[in-house]
């Protein structure tokens, strides 16, 4: 409701970059995940053969179209932010830079794979993108319950690790080397292949009691599965218990972040950053 | 309770045919998905070589008995429809169609292959018959369960399509084409059949390091199938719970919209647009 | 409480043989189930061909000793009931029957092969001792839960074969059978070892297209897990509420049955069948 | 608070190993634990060939410094209990034992391989430590709902391994040994792999009729692993209902054990040991 004093380019570049309140924002965000999705199908058909081999030309100027965009966007995210350095070194900031710079590279070193893939961290952006998931409210309990059930799980889950390296150890003594299980680490990590009932099957039991102490290790497995899941269960049942009035009042709908400082999640009445003071564009 | 004007033939067709109440209307139904199931197995048994040698006259004399079943219903539904072309143009309408036509063609052209599978899409007519389901009262709450969580369950399998597709990049890198992981796509695809504990095996790591990683995306998988089922659950849960009267209260039940903004989601007691400030319609 | 009017040899062993109120009556139930486990072992072992060629004469004995025993439990049921006819043509009299006689006819034809392996119906029996498990009183609610929540699951698994029939026929048209998915019927078994992501991997999809669809499927199996899970948590949840006073009224800890027409789950204080208004034996 | 009669080397030697209640303590149990998990990767890392040979004496110099420490740590436990006996044919003192011995054997006899392994125990005394984990306060209300739900799982896993004994039994008659259904044991593994939805797909139907089998036996797999997930899932909610007063006087933060008998789980204010009365060191 307060007009802020000054509105250059620089402030509501930052607020088209950054936030998602005005229709520029949004649009901004809505293009830059189309061409985040495209440049991860570009990597993706880059690395098969026969594509490769037909389009070399077409994928390769595509691939120049967008990491200039890509380093346009950088570039104008480090001017708009007012602390430059924190952002860069911020973890969003070390994404950005390095999905992008491996196309350079490839000009001074020729096509260097390992870097290529590094362009496959744009799928990280996208994570940046979607505080617009937040304008469905639909995974904010769920990321609750997450959150509440993280220490459990990660009991359980080392948990299963323990088992699976005892199990691991007894079931290479049992079908030894000429059977597949080659060593101690192979024959672990076929225990756990089984116990999370995957089941390659590239390694597999031969000995009739290799096969007896598999059937038990599956129905561990199987018992065991029960586990996270009631945790996850329970604990959603819980966040979804009916006291949703002071709920409520924490929904931050506001997608806006700071000029000075990047922080983000204002309240949605906010005229200053919670986080440094500065004045908020609240146009 | 109110008698209809004329009941002539078509009103009576079109009860029988349309509806289930009368018991004329439940065996045209009964016998509709007897046919059905039928027609689908006669699809299945025509596919299978060895059949189809021995029984090819049987097989496609019954296939002609049945296109000419669907024929006569198919004319019978336009008839006794009063907007026909509204209901060619509707899915079932395609479906009904499209599900017929295939033996004409083949006795035009011979026996074209892939649109004889279209005859499979036969199966789709048995979700319309299935309104009969709603009278074993079984699904109801179920499906509300469903709906409520499909906001959510999207958001989590959106999730792990994103990480299947950075942790197919990273196996890509480790293992490489001469094991099995020949492109990214390829590799995403592991990725998938892993973290679903399907497990094929027609791809397996070979590497100690592709291993060890291969592990964690099995250890990871069997942590978070524990999330859907947590959600169905609990949403399935809260549909079972015998309170429903004050919970009514906290749904809005208000559909109008701001003839000024056309925002919506607006209080039941509410009189003026919380977006615009516009006086609202509170007839 | 009552004293019986005439407890001749035929009631006792009747109480013996079907009760296990009586400490005789649970003796002859333990060793009734030792003999039927170590039967069943014998079964399995023979079909081993290594082992059946060492102890070939130790297992027809050790068979022979236990058809025997089996013979003279069948012909004791048959004498202490009332209605003997009753218990032959019952479910339990056939398999008792059925499982006991494959050893004489194989006297008379030689070692029949398929018939031999009727006597795995022997572990049919050992439900019917488990009415023993009861005194556990652990899987009452589960029992509760599972019946209330057949329906719902009998909906369910008729979608997933559904959905499986329309996915198998797409795949067959994509795959061919140059890939594996040499029949409708072959593809639509594929379609359902993915859906419940069993993954055997016999058959695999090979074309990039059908590697994309059975990404889908795998998704979609992973995400659909959910629900006869979500169903069975709600219906459990729901049955363990705490009201348990009128719940413990319903619990049967009465093994005896009737000495006239067989029929069990009388009351504790009850002094006539329910069934057949006979005297029952309350010692 | 009461201060305790002699304070010797001997009971503050206990302190250390025993408790966890003094930073010595604690920093013995971390110390403990760092090298547990480094003798594991020990005896991982010795099973790999490539590497044994490579490594060869600096693996065996690490193993001896570990076993040297361990026996040390062994001879402290026997010296400061006051019933060395009762720890020694304890459960943990002889994994202590069993743990340390291989490597001085091997030194007599050259590396007996079958002995080897039995270092891999070592990783049982990982729980011994992890009453340290109780702190973390995660898993309380876990374990409690696991062993709430034992009696019923085990009932649920007993059913399921006579359901794949009788289905396995069906399935060897149907396949037959040409298809690797070649005993009646082998065939019921294969059951319980694919009941549990491992898959390995070693063995895999053949003929259309077992694969119609086996269909039903996979999907009967997806319906059942509903069972142990909604026990728990259910138990861990009912453990988790709003009612937490009463509940922490129960938890136990104290890790001290007797200096008598080695019980452990004594309330925080006790200065008696409750399983021979002898006095505790609370300091």
């Amino acid at each position: 409701m307060n007009k802020p004093q000054k509105t250059n380019w620089k402030t509501k570049l930052h607020e088209i970059i950054y936030g998602a309140d005005t229709p520029a924002g949004k649009w901004f965000d809505i293009i830059l995940l189309i061409t985040i999705i495209a440049s991860i199908i570009l990597v993706m058909l880059e690395s098969v053969r026969s594509i490769d081999k037909q389009f070399h030309n077409l994928l390769n100027i595509s691939e120049w179209v967008i990491t200039i965009l890509f380093t346009i966007e950088y570039i104008a995210r480090v001017i708009t932010v007012k602390k430059p350095l924190h952002y860069i070194f911020s973890f969003y900031g070390l994404v950005d830079l390095l999905s992008t710079i491996p196309k350079y590279i490839s000009l001074v070193f020729g096509g260097v794979h390992a870097l290529a893939a590094l362009r496959a961290l744009r799928l990280l952006r996208i994570f940046r993108i979607l505080k617009l998931a937040r304008y469905l409210g639909a995974s904010n309990n769920l990321v609750k319950a997450l959150k509440a059930s993280r220490a459990k799980i990660s009991v359980f889950l080392f948990a299963v690790v323990i088992v699976a390296v005892i199990l691991g150890t007894i079931m290479y003594l049992v079908e030894g080397e000429e059977n597949g299980f080659s060593n101690i680490p192979k024959s672990v990590y076929w225990c756990i292949v089984t116990l999370t009932t995957v089941g390659f099957g590239d390694i597999a039991p031969q000995t009739p009691l290799g096969q007896f102490i598999a059937s038990l290790v599956m129905i561990l497995g199987y018992g065991i599965i029960a586990v996270p899941t009631g945790i996850v269960s329970a604990e959603y049942t819980s966040q979804n218990k009916p006291t949703p009035e002071p709920e409520k009042d924490k929904i931050h709908l506001n997608t806006q972040s700071c000029p000075n400082c990047s922080a983000s999640k204002h309240k949605d009445n906010a005229e200053f950053c919670y986080n440094c003071g500065h004045k908020l564009n609240n146009e």
